[in-house]
């Protein structure tokens, strides 16, 4: 996100970009114009188009990326660094309590849902952020195997992406039915199978 | 689904249901009309207000419902007898073709989407279909229990839960990216770390 601008310039976009956010994640992403944004965050109409020309949904666009990594730094530190169950529970924790708060109300989803359509590279800010996401857990996954913690029999990525899959699922049920059952048991039997695997290996 | 009618009244309410969603698979939900389904299933007007009197929402409701049983029984009939470790086999591979002929489009997706804004009811047909879903792989964990194949320290409550989360979460992501890697990945490890259990318990 170099975007050639200077510290202050960088220091000025991510201030619009977070108070965009902040009025779409309070007035949903359809009834926020470009002069609530302004409002908002107290910016000329020349300033706005300095920092986003293409217009609303150049702006859109970084807010969707703005929220994608807020759904990794909410997870932070304990996501990467998956050193010890210890650490596990801490994320697995965190995990839960960043969904609970957030609700039946997704801002990413919303966004890249209303963008797909339109605007390229929408679903790619998604995507990235999947990726990124399976990297920090997998990434964890191994460190436990070199530790002897989860057998080598594990398949590691198979794993990752079994846990990133499994919370996609859990999400989507607590939006669709505003339970957190889900989240919960996906994350908490592949934490045990993990755990347990050494058990096997031994056998 | 009884709706008072005759058999062959049952018969003709089906035709169209079937009819209605072969031709919302084929073209949208957005841009089919009911003169498109009456030509489809050659329905009359007066037929048509027969069996749907409060028009197209109370149609789609009943073609949501109809996909919503396609999904379980596409995956018969291994999911209602998951008895030993090759009938899961046989069943993962049944969800796995399943979804991969289905591919990115989602007919059930859509229609909820569409009618959950305005249609009492079309949410709680996808709650009753992961409900019912959800109840057939807990029999089939607590039947392998039985017989001595998972281990008794699996949660079966909990191990049902995250593997109907990571199906849900592997075909979202298969709807976003065209992968089925993640839906593979989740049936995978849920399976072979079930298998596992039980040599962790011997151990």
């Amino acid at each position: 996100m170099g975007n050639g601008l200077t510290a202050k310039g960088q220091a000025t976009r991510r201030r619009i970009v977070e108070g965009a956010a902040r009025e779409i994640r309070e007035n949903g992403v359809a009834t926020t114009t470009l002069d609530d944004i302004r409002r908002r965050t107290a910016t000329s109409k020349s300033q706005l188009f300095h920092y986003f020309p293409e217009g609303k949904e150049q702006l859109l666009l970084a807010v969707a990326e703005h929220e994608a990594g807020r759904v990794l730094s909410d997870q932070q530190p304990h996501l990467g660094r998956l050193n010890s169950w210890d650490d596990w529970r801490k994320w697995r924790d965190a995990v839960v309590r960043r969904y609970r708060l957030q609700g039946q109300n997704c801002p990413l989803g919303v966004l890249t849902s209303q963008l797909a359509r339109t605007t390229p590279g929408a679903q790619a800010v998604s995507g990235r952020l999947l990726d990124e996401w399976q990297a920090q857990i997998l990434a964890g996954i191994r460190h436990m195997q070199v530790q002897g913690h989860i057998s080598p029999d594990v398949d590691a990525g198979e794993a990752a992406a079994a846990l990133l899959a499994g919370i996609q699922g859990g999400v989507s049920i607590l939006l669709s039915t505003g339970r957190l059952t889900h989240l919960e048991a996906t994350l908490d039997f592949a934490i045990a199978r993990l755990k347990a695997s050494t058990a096997t290996n031994a056998a």
